[in-house]
Formats: structure tokens, sequence, C-alpha cells
């Protein structure tokens, strides 16, 4: 079997990691030489995925394909759909989801709570929308945006020219009410051809600058609203009949829950299921693109915590302090074999099972800051 | 950090797959193209570990060399050893196990139980041996043998000259007392260049035509033994300055325990240290190599049975079955990616968990009775 995948970072390498003991042969098509997920296959194509007659060969030589980045350009996927190579996800949920106002919009109509918005033609619409769901309002590009770019928040009617003067550059616009929140919260869901879904535990996400930091799954942490998560994730990828698995991330305000981002491919806030449970999200996205049945996602520990291990100068990478990780028996490492290390660059990550929640938030953050790359 | 592997097969892929999470560069020396571990790497070189121009060559490009085969001439290594690259096992330790009788030798004067064994120079020297020892007698090659290959089982005086003319041809020749025993089992220890010393679950290994079948690990299963054993692969390791992890055949005769075979790298009988373990013998092999602390070889699990998946016929791996083995939770597939199967080739194997070991091993049977390819 073989199975292209549209990116080679650190998502499709731990693809890889997750399933090369099932003797599929992974392709990987990157726009650098020995990227992360190209390091472990000899399948390595060099080329840029905006390129269809790069795209064309590409899948030509493979079974079937995925991608780990959401960016790829829907109308270029159109091409492989339109080969015999089979694609999940398809144009259809990366056109939904490259725009956020689409997105948003979609994700109303199948009835689940999302926070109130507009699309934005003018520094007017803005102040209309804001009238109406008061300062803060957050501004957006609705498409090309991740981690905080693209997004700028407008506390008061005079910062609304400068939100839209300096956002209108990146395309269209929407707006979105202010989401107070207690807890930004996330799953991940799998669904294979045949209907077959299974959803993983609910995790706390905490961001740090707009990029997720710490992942934090703990056993009956939140009871109250699994089922409610389950249903809303259960209803997005049944109704848009989505194959793979798939981030949601959430804001969590008492108990109600709103939608704020669909993510279709794995996500970082699923990396703690890797040593976390029976069966990893990498591994389910392969088994829902081959229509095979679903592992079981169901937490092993009790306590996990996941933290990204972000690069704080930019050069070379050099990894020192593995050996204090090693020796600390719940801690598990993982670096993605960057060359190249950049601030805020995520070059890895540690995930840390404990019984005690506390002592693995201590402990990933402690080993987070014994190890330097 | 350069992993050099000699040779290609599924022991080198295992360790990439079980290593990759901590970003090390793997290079393997394979004698074809597009090997099982050659596969999982970029950085695959076709060539012959016994031409010292290209292990030259190859572990220049490595900050350290290990290998998965002890069938690499031990003076080849010397080369490597000559150089700046680090080498585990070493020369020396080659040296020692690829003659048979050299290996039983050294373990006896270092106090290890073996069976009585002579070396053989004639057919005289076997009827001798066997007037002490009684038939029957194993007459065996004292090099290049496996799998039962270089074996031959002399029940008789009559038998002795065709089992020393079928065997003579093959080098020089050992006989050994035939050993009756209960079991054979067998353990994995590590041992990292600080002397950390972590020894693996006894298990029982379950031959059929010589050829590792059947893997059983059953918690308190040895427990009369398991001292006797400790301290048995402590003494191998410490006494050879043993750097990696090593495994040890063994009869269990009552409770006696004569050593039968050393292999000098990760070993079949441990392949359920994936699953069953928390550490696996791969990233165990890893940590002493780089000298890293080594990680916990306890049981995480109450049972765990490892079946080989051998070839069936000559041709191209064609694999089915997959599916069926994917829906039952504690069955855990291994395929080695081998492009072409052979009667009794090893494909892959499965490891099963289970709480009841009798349901183990017949999900065992039944999951590999499920698989082709």
């Amino acid at each position: 079997m073989k199975i292209g995948i549209l990116g080679g970072g650190q998502l499709a390498r731990m693809v890889i990691e997750e399933c090369s003991r099932y003797g599929f042969e992974f392709h990987i098509l990157s726009k650098e030489k020995n990227s992360p997920a190209g390091l472990l296959t000899s399948y390595e194509t060099v080329g840029d995925w905006n390129d269809e007659k790069c795209l064309k060969e590409f899948s030509h030589n493979c079974d079937i394909i995925t991608l780990e980045n959401e960016f790829i350009d829907f109308r270029k996927i159109r091409c492989i759909e339109d080969s015999e190579t089979a694609i999940y996800p398809g144009s259809e949920i990366l056109m939904l989801v490259q725009d956020k106002f689409y997105q948003k919009e979609t994700l109303k109509k199948l009835g689940i709570p999302v926070t109130n918005f507009v699309p934005i033609d003018s520094m007017e619409d803005i102040i209309k929308f804001a009238e109406i769901n008061k300062y803060p309002v957050i501004l957006k590009s609705r498409t090309m945006g991740y981690d905080g770019k693209g997004n700028y928040e407008i506390k008061s009617e005079p910062e609304a020219k400068n939100g839209y003067e300096t956002l209108r550059q990146r395309g269209n616009l929407m707006c979105e009410r202010f989401v107070k929140f207690d807890k930004e919260i996330a799953t991940q869901v799998a669904r294979n051809k045949n209907g077959e879904i299974k959803i993983y535990p609910v995790v706390e996400t905490i961001q740090k600058e707009h990029i997720c930091n710490l992942v934090i799954f703990s056993k009956n942490m939140f009871e109250n609203i699994k089922d409610k998560v389950h249903e809303i994730a259960s209803e997005i990828v049944t109704n848009l009949n989505y194959i793979g698995v798939m981030g949601i991330e959430m804001f969590l305000n008492g108990e109600e829950i709103l939608v704020n981002e669909l993510a279709p491919r794995v996500h970082n806030s699923g990396h703690y299921t890797i040593e976390g449970c029976y069966t990893s999200q990498f591994e389910n996205h392969v088994r829902s693109i081959l229509n095979f049945p679903l592992g079981n996602t169901e937490a092993r520990e009790e306590n996990s915590v996941m933290i990204n291990i972000l690069g704080r100068r930019n050069g070379k990478a050099r990894i020192t302090g593995m050996k204090e990780i090693l020796s600390c028996g719940n801690a598990f490492l993982h670096i993605y074999g960057k060359q190249e290390t950049r601030e805020g660059r995520k070059m890895g990550h540690i995930t840390v099972n404990d019984k005690d929640l506390q002592r693995a938030i201590d402990t990933a953050k402690e080993c987070r800051d014994k190890i330097e790359m």
C-alpha cells in the first residue's frame, strides 16, 4: 500500500512513525529535501503541491493521498480527484476549511454552536457588528490564518480602522464576537469510509502567544460535557461526510461549548494520544482513509500532559539535555528532526503520563526546560 | 546523532521504528536496495559489509555504528574500530560469538552453566565424545550456523560418519551433549557504557522446524528461576564488557538452566517487548550504545504472546487479512516490508496482550492464520 502525504512536517512524520509497523510505503511530497517526514522514508519527492503537474506525478505513484496541511489550494486538489487516486480529505472539505467564514457558516447551518460572525467588506461593517455584539470584536482574515496570524482584536471604534487597514491586505475578512471562556478545549475524531466513528477524549489546550503550548488530558475532567462534545464531533464528521481524523477546537464557558475551528488533519492537541491512548490519532487517521476498522480511542492513562518544544533561537538545531529526560520513566520525548531551529518553531514535544495531574504538568514543564535545541 | 546499522533487515527496521521519535538519523548499510530498514530512512547505502572500503566509507558518515547481524566477519569490524567511529558490539564480541566453540568455552570459563562440548577434528572424536556423553549428540558447525542450519543430530555410531561428512564442508566442527529440556527459554539484557544493566523478563520460546515460532511472556511464569537467569545475564554482559542488547537462549530442565547461545543484538525472543514492556529491546539497544540511561524493562502486561509470520510460498509479497487483525484490539501486527516472500522467511510478527494466557495464545494463532502474504 503506497500512501502519499502532501507535506513533510512533524504531522506526516508521526503518521509514518505510528504506522510503519504495518509495512505501508509512505511517499512524501515536501517543499524541501530531508523534511521531518522525508527522513523516515526512501520516497521523498521535493516539489510544490500548488504545482498541478507535480501533484499529478506524485499522486500517480500512490494508491491513496492524504495531507498534513490544510492550506493546499482546494482547486489543485481537484486535479488529483479527477485522476484515479483517492484523496482524503478532498477538495470540498478543504474549500470549507480554508475560508473561515464559509467554515463557520456551514457549522451554523448544521446546528453546531458557534459565536456570532459576519463577513466584512468595509470598516463600517466592523463598527456595525460591534454595535450589536459589543467591543471587543475579533477581525479575522478568512483565509490563511493560523497560530493567531491574521487575527486582530478590536477593542474600540478607533481601532477598527487600523485593524481593517492591516488585515485587508491579506484578503477577505470576517468579524467575530469575542468569546469569553473558562477554558479552550479540543478533541479529535476519526471516521472511516464505512461511517465508523471513534472520538478521542476531551482535552484542555493552553495557548501561549496563540500557539498551542500545553495539552492536558485528565480522566473525568470533562465528564460533564463529554456527551455534548461527542455529539458535536459526530454531527460534524457525519454531515460533512468526512474521512480521516479531524481536530476540533472549542471554547468552554461553564457548560456552554462553542466550536472555534476545524482542522481537517491530525492535530497538535492529539499528540498525547501516542502514549496516552490505546490507538494514536496518527494511526487512526491512516485506518480511516484506508477504510480499516478504527482502533480504540480511549485513554490508557489517568493523566497525560503534552508540552510543545518550541525553538528559542534561530540557527542550526543542536539537541542537548536528552539524557535527563530519558531517565524520567514517564516522560516521552519526540524530536521532529528539523535541521534548523527558529524562535517559536515547533521542534518537538514531550508527553508525560502520571497518576497525579499536577505532578504530570510539573514534570512536563521541567523536562521542557531541560532540553535545548 | 547519526547512527549507522550494518544490515537492513527487520531488526534494524524495528530499531528505527522504536527510536525515530528521538530524531536520530539512521544510516543503513544493506546488500540490497529498499531493505526493510532502508525503507524507513533517506540514508540507505547499498554495499557489502565484508568489503572494507565500503565499511570505512559508510562508517565515516556516522557517529556510531551497530549491527543487526552477527555474521559480519569480526576482522572487518576492526577497520571501523581503527577509525574514529565507535562500534557496538565490537570485533572481540563478534569473534567470540561467531565461533560457537569459543563462545561456549568462554561461558564455561565464566562459570556459566552450559552443556558438555568438545571441538571435533575427526569422526573418531565424535564417537569418543558420544561414548562418554551417550547418544544422541549434536554435531555443529562452529561458524555460520543459525535457525538449525549447521546442526546434525547423531543418534548412533553409524550416523557419525554421515554427520561428519555432511557438516565438515561448512568448516570447523564441535560436538555437544544432547540436552533434555522441559522448555526453551530466553531473555534479553541491556548494558550501557556506564555499566548500567537492565534485564527483560524470562520468556518461553517455542521453535518450529528450528525457527522461533511462538514467544510467551506470562507474569509469574518463571518466578522461581528469575533471579538465577538475571544472575547469569548480568555475569555474561559484565564479564564480556558488553554494550548493547544481547539475546540469551537457554534450556530449562526442572530448575536447571543451561545457556545455549548468545545473540549480540536484539533478538526475535524480544519482539514482544514493543507492546509488552515499558521500553522495547530496540529502544534500549540504542540507549545502551549511546550511553543513555536505560528504560524500564518490566512487563506492562500480564501476558504477551508473539507469533512469527513466516512466508508460505515463494514470490512477490501481497498482504491480505489485515482488516481482521486490526479489528482485534489487543493484537499488534508488524509487517517488515519485504518485497519478496519465501517459504519460512520471516515476513512479520503479531503480538497479543491478554489477561488470559491461553486466550492470548489462541488469538495469536488465529490472527496468524488470517494473514496472507
